[in-house]
């Protein structure tokens, strides 16, 4: 019965952007303390929150990849996409409700900040309110990147929009138009079309590329210098807001 | 001649939105570490990133405090406002140009990211490059808000905007009609115009507000509930993005 008493608790843990010393002080703690420890990678790919980490794991911890079963084979809008993703949270999430119903803590890694665009979020509204789940926020990539360009990125009252570049071209100009200071994320095929919409809205001279902010293969260029360039997934582009400034 | 070859570095160290624990393990080595420590701060108080950091001083660290000459009594378009604070900001930066010129490394605590609407960057432009600076990013406030409302902020290719509260109210109705998911900081005695301006855009009813996010008097509550509510400098409006969720 005591297991019913103290189920274990679940830790979305934000690790930041990828170096390790950008990572909180409460998450160091939990990733040396953990028992067990769960992550997402595609398959074949040590993942990047792990990557992070390595180093820091307790002998003995117990670790639970939690493989993509899709990446890109199929297109982003086919129900088949969601339906198959929907099954594989729905897995990860039991896999964990389990070991907390045994009373085990579990942490899981995340990349930057669990609530902002991460894949922590399908564990979370599958879990939570039923088993316990705490989130340890976290150090942004955009926070990453935009500290990478040695510019600040708002000012007085700007206007701070970010946008995925998964979105369709016109809604990126119209947004891109309206904003002061500009993110964008998730790039990678994407970027063609990106690039085309910040020349619409008149902002591609002002675009930063970083790609894989404070990790050891950082690089930080104006957009318009990596014409050829395949760029990443993890890259990011800043525009810097330009407002009020005494 | 040394101290012209080797000038001290002036650290702008983000302590994340509150929570000691929250700080980045660099910015936790960097603080105990320090035997100049600057800080902004309003006459007369503490100062939140003093508070942060409470306790974490290392014995005979310097206390640098930056006093602002203004708050609130000069309008904020007054010519007169912008010259009082790009006065302070240079007196300021000249005092911690000095330290490093003798060759001592100063850490400035900033609250949240310094590159994020911080009184930082006010240094940062003054200082570098002719001067070795430093930015350790770290959680934001809104980061930290989010968290606190236990729901992930955005999903999927949701468009994220960040607004200031002190921006006109068409302005902000046009924004808040237009992005996904929205975040809007500098409330205090803009609450009213804020909450204006949602009701506008139709999204009052999504709204939450968090004050002193991840301090120890955080409050979260639904900005509908918060009708006579005087909001305190540390509140942030949070409305969540709804976007595609496998
Ligand atoms: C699924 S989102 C996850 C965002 C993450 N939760 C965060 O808080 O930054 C993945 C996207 O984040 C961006 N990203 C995250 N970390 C990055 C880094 N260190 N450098 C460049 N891009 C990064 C990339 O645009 C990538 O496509
Ligand atoms: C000058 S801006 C500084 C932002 C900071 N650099 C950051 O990264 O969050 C000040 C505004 O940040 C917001 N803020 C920062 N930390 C907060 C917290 N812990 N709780 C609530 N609001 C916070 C408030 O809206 C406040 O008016």
């Amino acid at each position: 019965m005591s297991t019913l008493k103290h189920p274990g608790t679940i830790h979305g843990v934000g690790l930041g952007p990828g170096d390790a010393d950008l990572m909180s002080v409460r998450a160091d703690r939990l990733v040396r303390g953990a028992r067990h420890v769960a992550f997402f990678r595609k398959k074949g790919r040590p993942g990047q929150a792990r990557r992070i980490v390595e180093g820091m794991l307790a002998e003995g911890a117990v670790e639970f990849p939690m493989e993509y079963p899709v990446t890109t084979e199929i297109p982003l809008h086919d129900p088949e996409y969601n339906r198959i993703l929907s099954a594989f949270y729905a897995e990860c999430a039991a896999h964990l409700r389990a070991l907390a119903e045994r009373g085990e803590d579990v942490v899981v890694l995340c990349e930057g900040d669990p609530f902002f665009y991460g894949s922590f979020m399908h564990l979370y509204t599958r879990l939570s309110p039923g088993v316990p789940v705490e989130v340890v926020p976290a150090i942004t990539g955009m926070s990453g990147a935009w500290t990478a360009t040695g510019q600040p990125v708002t000012w007085g009252d700007d206007v701070l929009t970010v946008l995925m570049g998964t979105l369709g071209e016109d809604e990126l100009v119209r947004h891109m138009a309206s904003a002061d200071a500009l993110v964008v994320m998730k790039i990678g095929r994407n970027i063609d079309k990106v690039r085309r919409a910040l020349e619409r809205a008149g902002r591609l001279s002002a675009a930063w590329l970083v790609e894989y902010a404070t990790m050891p293969n950082q690089s930080v260029m104006p957009l318009t210098q990596a014409c050829e360039r395949v760029t990443p997934y993890f890259s990011i582009i800043i525009v810097h807001g330009q407002g009020r400034r005494p």
